[in-house]
């Protein structure tokens, strides 16, 4: 069994009630993590170590080299100097009929067109590689969705040692947790459990709520739309991208989930 | 006068309370912005309105790409299609003697030495384009810095419409705002503060404090330390990697800075 990389005791110093005391805390672990494709590095991203292979399956299939765990044929922990133990650098080897790294450009690019650079035009991109959701008769009761936040902490280990990791959750129509991931970085988080979905072979996510600790940007949208889950919830607040995206492509966005609370800010026809 | 841009208003349906109820809210407004350096595209983010030439500069000097504002010749907004008025694509023309776009490669690629990826590497890598902070004799009372969050918090007018966006804060020594700006993104948001300090010239800025909302990552402490700011406070914690690069930097780094409590995980010299 791997050491818990996932968080690290420091000792440090307080102010406060307890003027000027020394004491032990814990940290949320940040490191970086070096991809590689075919041996190629692409990437270099800072995450909190722990579901490396879902965090690269997830990030592979967002940014559209993979389409499914199928066109990967080897995810291995290259020898990385001094540090055997770090695990560090991963190298992938994709399947011919893997979309590859060349895809990542066309797809992510928001070309400037007649119209010019806006929301629109930007949804309009993303809509060329991942349209719009076309069920709308699935339906989610408030009290399914009141329900997720105690759900997603409960699950959220790390977070409460070091109240510092942005935590996502994939939970069923019915509310139950079918994968929930933390990590510093906010895309990390949803990266994993897509990730999960894609090691798992649950990939189209078409009966599933994707839930998120902190607020929701485009950028969640987007990855959400592109697992093809019609349901995204956030604690915080969604901003106007995010919410336009969601409305566009037929998804039920709801901010502000807590307690007895929620606002549906697109898709009202599936909240029950 | 121009429009306001950061937010923006919305129809929602709340449940909870205001069982199904309709009503307005305002959400924190996201857009792309197409930078381009001699006419050339970069990158094309996703920020809030508002303050885009500090966002450029202060983008422009944590990449690398210029050290100060005399660096750009000139940064003019480009005919955007049929959307002149969002000024959503800039072009920036720089100067012979800026570092350029391929220093950017250069200052952020992290080699696997041959001790490997790990924090020390990664932390190595920053300090040969920016050394550690030499001056260890500042001091600062922890009562300017419980006074932090309050003035951090008044000055962030977005972010009381919409409970949606990021603040960076940017103060004297003595506890007094020099500038606070809010993003969508939190990097941006630092962005933007450090910007401010480029266009009117307060670069390096070796007698401030730098103040985040949310939590600390390597990659805040990395643009502070770019910026030559000894001391960085947050409302939430820091990851393991952002403690490091503090520490290893001679920076001080305050962590859940909440009414009269805070934390102390680097450089506590400085605090008095």
């Amino acid at each position: 069994m791997k050491a818990d990389r996932s968080s690290r005791a420091v000792r440090i110093l307080r102010y406060g009630e307890r003027e000027g005391s020394r004491s032990d805390d814990q940290l949320a672990a940040e490191e970086p993590l070096e991809l590689r494709v075919n041996g190629v590095p692409l990437t270099v991203m800072m995450r909190t170590p722990g579901h490396d292979r879902e965090l690269v399956l997830g990030f592979l299939f967002g940014e559209g080299i993979i389409r499914n765990r199928h066109e990967v044929n080897a995810l291995n922990t290259v020898a990385n100097g001094e540090h055997p133990h770090l695990e560090n650098v991963i190298d992938v080897q994709l399947a011919a009929s893997a979309p590859g790294v060349d895809a990542r450009w066309q797809r992510n690019f928001v070309s400037a067109t007649s119209c010019g650079l806006c929301g629109v035009s930007t949804i309009e991109a993303i809509h060329r590689s991942a349209p719009p959701i076309a069920n709308s008769e699935l339906r989610v009761t408030p009290d399914v969705l009141y329900g997720l936040e105690a759900r997603l902490r409960a699950e959220q280990a790390v977070f409460s040692r070091t109240g510092g990791l942005h935590a996502c959750g994939l939970f069923t129509l019915e509310g139950d947790p079918v994968a929930v991931r933390e990590d510093v970085g906010r895309h990390n988080a949803v990266d994993k459990v897509i990730g999960f979905a894609a090691e798992h072979e649950l990939l189209p996510l078409e009966r599933h709520i994707l839930m998120v600790s902190g607020r929701t940007s485009f950028e969640i949208v987007q990855k959400a739309l592109q697992a093809r889950i019609p349901i995204l919830a956030a604690i915080s607040a969604p901003s106007s991208l995010a919410r336009d995206l969601a409305q566009a492509s037929n998804q039920t966005l709801i901010g502000f989930l807590r307690g007895r609370q929620l606002n549906v800010y697109a898709g009202r026809q599936r909240v029950d």
